[in-house]
């Protein structure tokens, strides 16, 4: 038995500090780093890729919109060559930042809103899949069970990694409960940590309505800009190790 | 005898076109190519770069400040490890932009204010100096002759590429004569081209004083952006081939 | 028998120029000019802005999304307050450019992606609504007959100001042909006039199917970053003063 | 006796929050409202605006060089038009901004970099000025006492408003120790509102040597995104308002 647990880095701005990097550097094998077009500068990115490959920490591009003001939080329909142009260069940005300090990029997730519009969003899905084809097919790629994106990165030869969420409720058609609605966030660490256990030992998860939901996944995300995210964290992993089970990262 | 031709491409952003970049890529050997900070939106770096490649000509990042409103052309007092992080970021995105094509960076120049800064500034010119050892200490620089960049370069090991300047009026210290004085700017493409065919086989520039003054360079820099921009270019490499000037690349 | 001729202006950016406000300035009644989130930095603001008081055009805000390297026509999903706030913002800054050169804002005119966005999305359209209303009340506002936006601006009390369209080809339900179908653009200056010539002195126009679809507007758009749009704009306007029609701007 | 107390705020930026404006704002008469260029988007700067004018609070402009990346503290080589219209441009956003929420700016203090650069830099304070004349020459300007900016303003006819800072120790020729030099920073509270209390009653500050030093002042400005921020901020307020002091903003 075994998982990686991964979370968002590198999401700081200038002036502005965001997230415990350090700390969930500490917990997490797969870290998401953002790459400068939703949040990042680049020294920021230059210190918390430093933190990861001292951890041995696995670094993934965390591509998104170029929307600083929006976070990347807010779909952008730009076109699938301007899409496909601006995922190369986060990826070649962030590769060159982690070079510097001795590492690789390893893997790619897309960042928010892009993460939710190429659930649905052919054109944007394959616009991302190209990006990743062109700079590097050997880049496993981060993303929803089911969603277009992972469904084309493995029509194209790429290798497609599934991910669960340790602490976001499941609708029993294996969808998320969206955010809002009861039951869509679990904030409680050993509530947590159990779902996770779960998702590993028994490849499922259950439902807010109580079904149980098989689910395979090699990656868990954990949330890193909440309060308690570290702890959240921590429990999780302890958890996980407690029970025999390898935490360790999907790619190297 | 043999000199290579370099100039500023990939300076459009999103809807605003600039240069006329198929037509200079026919006529230089090598492509300073802008990496998104002062100008070049990742699409139009997509395309100058593959049409690059095609040509054979030789990709340089061109580096600059974080200054779209300003074209990187206002100094900008940006601490040293701020710059040195700009700077890898910038070599990264353009090295992956590249590589989707499949081309490489093959050398760096810095752009506008910020080639002009360090050619004294002494903890920016090393800030540079720092990125560049940091991201691919194989990686060649260009830059003037006698600047504090160059030096920095060389005293890091780095290959420092001095380049001359086709169109630029030179004082009888060596030094550049400042746009807006008499003699700054030759137009004349006749003229121009005499000027660069005395670089490369006699190792001079005949000053605005009439002094005969020692240079040695292995670049010429052809500007882009002026009208009769490529014309100028295809009359200089003309001038040269027909002198028997091998017009290569000085790196690959 | 009058109308206003309204056409973009200011939408250059720091070292790119785009359109020739100069020439347009001297033609149109109302100028349409950016705000500096799709395009248009301030000192090119304060330029056009001149020449508009000069020459006693109109100056309307151009607002739109805040999306430089798309210059705004590409749909954001900004929400409303994100919208509204974005909009005042806009608003504000050009009516401070428009008071340093003794001008004012007079009204407000969606740019691209945004104007064709609040045609249907109506969270959007009220948002921009409501900017205005914030702002200032007795602003009109400029946009698509049968539009959202027009329909949500007149129920909030403001003058919703309709526009034609001088180029563009109309469909028998009085909507645009999609730009890259057949009968989209109409580039005959002489055409472009009789069209124009029509609107304003029947109320009506010839559809690509030769129907003849009534259209009340009050202003007219000329466009002015395509080649020969100063020319065109020149023989709209004396075309529809030789025919007697008074050309004046709908708001001062 | 009678003093203004100011303060930055606004200057959080989309999803990265900064500084506790709410708190701040029911201590301050003066809050220097971030205009976009260093920090501020505009929904952030609706709701700072709002609160402001809710507790009665003067509201001043903030304007800084266009510098989000490096939250305006790093010089920026603008040419004396740009910077003119950039802080016209910034004027009027947050007038705007302002004007949606019942309030309007009533001076201008500039932040960060260009503050520091327009105490002995001519030709940007002199921008500066231009840009409040052109824009509303009846703005006060808030700035250090013996600056260029101050001078030239008073010279242009503005009211020039001197400040001191009250948790900043001076040298005995009125100039601030740098900061990193011991004395730099005063934290303790008791001790902040002490001289404050002396520059208001005395109209002198005591420098690090022990010297007395004469300061006239008619505002003290707070630090506002420090630790215990908003603790000193009430110690000094109680400590001038025991001691029979008029807390009460320089401008209306």
């Amino acid at each position: 038995m075994r998982i990686d647990l991964n979370a968002d880095v590198g999401e700081s701005f200038g002036r502005w500090p965001l997230g415990d990097d350090d700390a969930l550097l500490a917990v997490v094998t797969s870290a998401n780093v953002a790459c400068g077009f939703h949040a990042g500068d680049p020294l920021t990115l230059t210190g918390t890729c430093r933190v990861a490959v001292g951890h041995g920490v696995t670094i993934g591009a965390q591509v998104g919109y170029r929307d600083l003001a929006g976070f990347g939080r807010r779909f952008l329909d730009a076109s699938p060559a301007e899409l496909t142009a601006d995922v190369v260069y986060q990826l070649g940005a962030l590769d060159g930042i982690c070079r510097s300090v001795g590492g690789r990029v390893a893997y790619l997730k897309p960042h928010g809103a892009l993460y939710n519009a190429i659930v649905h969003h052919e054109a944007q899905a394959a616009a991302v899949v190209a990006a990743v084809i062109s700079y590097d097919a050997t880049l496993p790629v981060l993303g929803l069970p089911g969603s277009a994106f992972l469904r084309r990165a493995e029509e194209a030869g790429l290798r497609a990694v599934r991910e669960g969420f340790a602490d976001r409720g499941y609708r029993a058609d294996g969808t998320l409960v969206p955010r809002g609605e009861p039951g869509a966030l679990i904030t409680d660490p050993a509530a947590v940590a159990e779902r996770v256990l779960q998702l590993v030992t028994d490849g499922s998860v259950t439902a807010v309505d109580g079904t149980r939901v098989s689910l395979q996944v090699e990656s868990v995300c954990l949330h890193g800009d909440t309060a308690g995210a570290v702890d959240l964290a921590r429990a999780v992993r302890a958890r996980l190790e407690d029970d025999g089970v390898t935490v360790a990262p999907f790619a190297a």
